[in-house]
C-alpha cells in the first residue's frame, strides 16, 4: 500500500518530434517504481522527472515496436553503470528477452542487478505480477503485431477499525486484524458483535488500465471495465480518422467511446501521432463522447490515491 | 564541393542528465549528411536542429558503447517508417554489423533504403569513404574497448582561374580544366605560360578529427595532426583528473595537449562527465594550454568553410 501514481514519460508515437517523448510511463506504487513501456530516451525522462533509477522492479514492455522498447538497452546500462542491485523484471514476449538479451551482451555484458524475464503469452493473457497489495494483469490489444494492454489493480483493502467503537466495546489488540478482515467480533461473555459495528469501508482499491497501441474492438472495454483511470492511445484526430484502422490505432473519439462503454472513472489520452499540433482540441473531440478526458503531456502525474 | 560544417548533437556522457544527450555529431558537406556515433536521442536531435533524415549516407560508429550507438536501431526505424531511400552505409566493427542486424530483424523487418555496412578493421587503421571532395580517415584511440577516431578531409582543391588574365591571353574553355588542375598552358603559337600567371591559389582544403572516447596519447596527436578543428573528449576537470586514465578518458587539460602538440587551428572539447556543471570553466582549463578551445554544446554548429 502507500503511494500510488503514474507519471507519463513520453506520449508520443514513432516518429520522434521536439513536442513529445516516444511510450514510457513510470507507475510508483508504494517505494517501488515499474515502467510501461520503455522508448528511446526514457532514461533521461527518468533523470528529468526526479524518479530515481534505483528503484525500478519492473518493466513490461506492450509490444516490440521500438518507440516502446529502444530506452531498454540504455536504461539498464547505466542501472549497471551506476551499480543499482536487486532484482529488475522484463514482463516482455520471447522475443524481446532474445533481443534484449543479444544487445546487453555487446554493450553492458556484467550487470550488477539480477535480471529476470517474465514471459508474456502470445495470447496477451495472463497475470503478470501478483504482490501482497497490487496486482498487474495482461490482456490482448488489437494491433499490427502482439500487443498487451495492462491492468494495475490495487488488492480489496482492510476495513477501517472505528476506533471509539472498538475502546468502549473493549476490543483488544489481538482481535483487530480479524476485524478489520471483516469477521465479527465475539466478546468475552460471548456476546457477537456484527463487523459493521465495530469498522468502516475500506478505502477504495484503485485500478489503472493501459491500452497502448491498439486499434478500437470491443473487447478492450470489457478488459477494462470499471477501472478508475484509463490511458488509451489516441493517435489520430477526427481528420485523419481513416488512417487509424489499416495502422492499428484509434482515434480520440474511440478511446473515448472505449471509456463510455468500460464505464472508467476518467480516461487519459496520449500516443499522439506527429500531425497532432493541439493536443486540447484532440481531447475535445473525446470530451464530446466522454467528459472526463485528459490529454497526457510529458511530465503529467495521476494520482491514483483517494480517487473515491 | 560546398557546405561543410558540423552540429553537435549530443556531447553529454554514458549518464543521462538534462544537460546533455549522449554522443553524436551531424557532418554536413555539400548535399549529403554523415553522423559520427549515434547515442540514445539522435533522431530526436537531428529533428530538433532541422537535419533531414533523408540526407544521411553515411553512419561512422566510433566504438561500441551505448551511448554512442543506441540511437541507431530507432534512427533507421524511423527512416524506413518514412520510406526514405538510397543507400545508407554504416561504418562499424564487425560486431556493431551483427547486433545492429539481430536489432533490426526484431523493430524493423523491412527497410526503405539499402543498408550497406563497412567494417572498421579492429586496428581502427584505414580510409573509410574516399569520395571526390572528401575522405574519411580511422585512427586509433585509446579507450576501454576497441575505438577509432575519425578524420574528414576535403581532398586539395582546384586552383582559381584569373579570369581576367585568361581571356587576356586567349585561353579557350576546353582549357581550364588543366589550368584549375596545375598544369601550364601551351597557347596555339606554341608559348608555354606559366600556371602561375593564369591562376590563383587554390582554396583551403579544410579537415576536422573526432577523438572520443580516449585517454591521453601522443598517437592521437600525430593522427590529427595540423587539423582545422579538431573535437577531442574532455570528460574531466582537474578536479578528477585521477578518474580519467583509469576509466580511458581524457581531461580537458590532456585534450589542451593533445591540440597544441598537433599544432591544430582550433580545438571543441565535450564528452562531459554528468558532474560537469560549468563547461565555460572546463574550457577555462583547456585554453590555459591551447587558447583557442571552445566547449561543445548541443545545436552548435562548426563551420568549416573559409577557415583560411
Amino acid at each position: 500500500m502507500g503511494n500510488f501514481n503514474i507519471t507519463i514519460l513520453g506520449c508520443g508515437s514513432a516518429t520522434p518530434t521536439v513536442r513529445h517523448m516516444p511510450s514510457a510511463q513510470a507507475v510508483a506504487y508504494g517505494g517501488r517504481l515499474m515502467l510501461i513501456d520503455c522508448g528511446e530516451g526514457t532514461q533521461l525522462q527518468l533523470r528529468r522527472f526526479g524518479l530515481p533509477f534505483s528503484r525500478i522492479t519492473d518493466i513490461f514492455i506492450s509490444h516490440l515496436h521500438g518507440d516502446h522498447f529502444l530506452g531498454l538497452p540504455g536504461l539498464l546500462s547505466t542501472m549497471a553503470l551506476h551499480q543499482n542491485g536487486g532484482t529488475v523484471t522484463v514482463h516482455t514476449f520471447a522475443e524481446g528477452e532474445r533481443v534484449l538479451r543479444q544487445i546487453l551482451n555487446v554493450f553492458c555484458k556484467e550487470l550488477s542487478f539480477d535480471l529476470k524475464f517474465d514471459i508474456i503469452d502470445p495470447s496477451c493473457e495472463g497475470i503478470l505480477l501478483d504482490g501482497k497489495h497490487l496486482s498487474v494483469e495482461a490482456f490482448p490489444l488489437r494491433h499490427r503485431v502482439p500487443c498487451a494492454g495492462f491492468i494495475f489493480r490495487e488488492k480489496p483493502k482492510l476495513r477501517h477499525i472505528d476506533g471509539a467503537a472498538a475502546r468502549f466495546m473493549g476490543v483488544p489488540v489481538c482481535d483487530m486484524q480479524a476485524l478489520r478482515e471483516g469477521h465479527d467480533w465475539t466478546a468475552p461473555d460471548g456476546t457477537v458483535v456484527p463487523n459493521g459495528r465495530l469498522t468502516t469501508a475500506p478505502s477504495h482499491a484503485a485500478s489503472y488500465a493501459y491500452c497502448s497501441d491498439t486499434a478500437f474492438a470491443d473487447s478492450v472495454a470489457e478488459a477494462v471495465r470499471g477501472a478508475d483511470v484509463l490511458y488509451h492511445e489516441a493517435t489520430y484526430g477526427e481528420a485523419d480518422s481513416h488512417k487509424a484502422r489499416p495502422r492499428g490505432h484509434s482515434t480520440a473519439v474511440q478511446a473515448a467511446t472505449i471509456a463510455k462503454a468500460a464505464e472508467v472513472g476518467r480516461l487519459v489520452i496520449g500516443h499522439y501521432s506527429r500531425v497532432i499540433r493541439d493536443e486540447e482540441a484532440l481531447a475535445d473531440e473525446a470530451r464530446a463522447v466522454f467528459p472526463d478526458t485528459v490529454a497526457a503531456r510529458e511530465g503529467m502525474v495521476i494520482e491514483m490515491n483517494n480517487l473515491r
